[in-house]
């Protein structure tokens, strides 16, 4: 197995003031391509750090990707270092200078002498061409590791690694495969209860399950070789077939699943919101589709709505809803109602009858965390009935207190 | 200088499949509590790679914030490996079992056998409370290191470092003494533009600028030693005066001070949204104070409002915060018009009069970069109306191609 290290550097990385993109980014790129990382690391402009830092990865790892500390100001030092570190002497490069020099007189501008900089590299140094900015990157073997330095620029960094660092791995290391990964979105559920229900799915090797968990959904992750396509189906089949009942989608997000089935229905859309206050109009209608079936959707304020405050929470849900499709004329409502002390309450009309339910927090959630679980949750209910599921899930987050189904032909 | 250094751990963060947001926000508010990080590091759940990165990392720093794998499953290791290289055997904390069963039984709920796993830690070890799960932290003492194990869930170890680590280390380094930190919100400008703008302003020792750039604010932040509040002061308003113009706020972000002006002035407000479909509302309505003062207010598709779209932009804006306004019964209406080719429309209806303007992008944005923009330029309208400013700011990002302000009298 080949280790595999990147270190970010830069003051502005290593104290937060931005997040570090290019290594979320690289770490994923890289996984999926055979080549997932052993670790990470981060430091400063500090030279004593960043030397030290390089000499240890270098030590121990196959292959390094140091990102940033490419530029011309005195704090760039990327460049010198590697060259320490590699025991060479750094040496200019007139072939980068003059490319640099053609940038900028193609632009009209004469290269400042601190540009020059950027042609200064260890004298053993390949380098990787930058077509859109001044700092070249470049590769360079330091005690036996193989070193690429990148440029910090987003889109430089994540250029030069797509067209040159990658093609270069995969000349190198002939014999890396990359993976295949399907997802299960699931809702409502623990990642502790999830391991436990795909604890007897027995997993062949090479192949491996992860969890990726973010309010409100936990992604179950099957990771497997490429080329191995009825084995990898089996077994997902397999692993829905123990989480069918929190599964909201597989292989996309929720919110696709959604507008695929909203497209495949045809059927227009209210919303009425008061306890997500305009969360789930801004989540569901992020995607075009949806929005394009939307007729006019409300965020009503408890004060506004306060003749029916006095109604039981469950009946005010169904009233709204039904309200909501008649006001708008379209043939569905989703509702948030208001959120109280005993709970939360969401409703759906449609023309086949009105479903309303009650449902309670298990824990303590803060006020945008309760947005995104109620409006996921509503959405879920509208998934269901476009679906033909039974309209209420199970959601052992939260409690059901209080579920009601009122056939069309009823009302 | 004290050498501070954090661990990540988890393979959802070592290959990218999460943001390492805990590590951006630990290591911007150990930067203002004087703790600036030396480096930071990633690595995954692999047993090997943890121990030698925990202990080089003990062996380098003076304090080590470990974060992640307190969980209960089979890949959360932390515990075990604080426990191995601390040369300390792992035992049963029976008070922290008590009290996550009390949790579990709190919410109906029988707690898993594997939970127990999470009271089990390295015998020397003091707990750190997690009043919102099952995780408790610790803090262990490892080759004269002080470590602190956090919860990888970003609520939990936010609220754990900032009622427990800090203190602590507040208590164990009286001698560090902290930053102070002022902010300057801007928005419509870039940051090349906003360094040459305080190209001029000349800084102390010890104080220092940082800028902090994300969609669509940047922040301007002084740095400088705590203690010296009039210095502090004469600075912020000298770099103030040179950026008055698109400065937003100060010391708190733009929703908090258009959730102050919005109280002090009491009116009611409705909104409006076709291009923002809903973004606008979810943001001003995630402040209870904005949410308290809005009535009923509309998301409406391009389809719903069809009626409209015959008319010139800016002059259907207008009707619609008009139309809005008369609706809702509220004092105020904010609008964001339709997203045609020619660019995008905002409006606002007072009772002093009507403002509405067409602004068109100067760059490409993706959908939501869009909706993020015009949604807060429609705000800075609101906010301007209510601090007495002109109405009409001046955003370089984008351009202004049309205003018009009509007084209420000629309406």
């Amino acid at each position: 197995m080949l280790k595999v290290a990147m270190l970010s550097t830069g003051e502005e990385v290593l104290h937060g003031d931005i997040q570090d993109t290019n290594a979320t980014w690289l770490s994923n790129l890289f996984f999926e391509q055979g080549y997932p990382l052993t670790k990470r690391s981060t430091a400063g402009d500090n030279r004593q750090v960043l030397r030290d830092e390089i000499l240890m990865l270098a030590l121990n790892s196959d292959v390094l990707i140091v990102n940033g500390g490419l530029g011309p100001t005195g704090d760039d030092l990327s460049a010198a270092i590697a060259a320490e570190v590699a025991e060479q002497s750094l040496v200019l490069f007139p072939d980068w200078l003059e490319q640099m020099k053609t940038r900028f007189a193609q632009r009209n501008l004469v290269m400042a002498e601190s540009n020059v900089k950027q042609a200064m590299l260890p004298e053993q140094a390949t380098i990787l061409d930058n077509p859109i900015g001044t700092a070249c990157g470049f590769k360079i073997e330091i005690h036996g590791c193989l070193c690429y330095f990148t440029p910090g620029v987003p889109s430089e960094f994540k250029r030069m690694v797509r067209e040159q660092v990658l093609p270069d791995l995969n000349q190198q290391f002939p014999e890396v495969s990359d993976l295949v990964c399907h997802r299960l979105y699931t809702l409502g559920t623990s990642e502790s209860v999830l391991e436990d229900q795909l604890h007897q799915v027995e997993l062949p090797d090479e192949y491996m399950l992860g969890f990726r968990s973010y309010l409100p959904f936990i992604e179950v992750k099957l990771f497997g070789p490429a080329g191995q396509d009825n084995e990898m189906y089996t077994l997902v089949e397999e692993i829905f077939s123990h989480l069918s009942e929190c599964t909201v989608s597989i292989d996309q997000p929720m919110l696709a699943q959604l507008s695929q089935v909203m497209h495949e229905a045809g059927k227009t859309l209210a919303i009425a919101e008061q306890s997500t206050r305009g969360w789930l109009a801004n989540w569901l209608f992020s995607d075009d589709e949806i929005y394009s079936l939307c007729g006019s959707s409300w965020v009503l304020s408890s004060k506004v709505s306060g003749k029916m405050s006095s109604q039981e929470p469950v009946a005010a849900a169904l009233a709204l809803a039904s309200a909501t499709k008649e006001k708008s004329e379209t043939e569905l409502a989703l509702v948030s109602g208001e959120l109280r002390e005993d709970g939360f309450t969401l409703a759906l009309s449609s023309s086949e009858g009105e479903w309303a339910q009650q449902l309670k927090f298990r824990r303590e959630y803060s006020a945008d965390e309760r947005k995104i679980l109620i409006g996921t949750i509503a959405a879920d209910m509208l998934l269901r009935y476009l679906s033909s599921k039974p309209v209420f899930g199970q959601y052992s987050s939260t409690l059901s207190e209080k579920q009601i189904y009122i056939p069309a032909a009823s009302l």
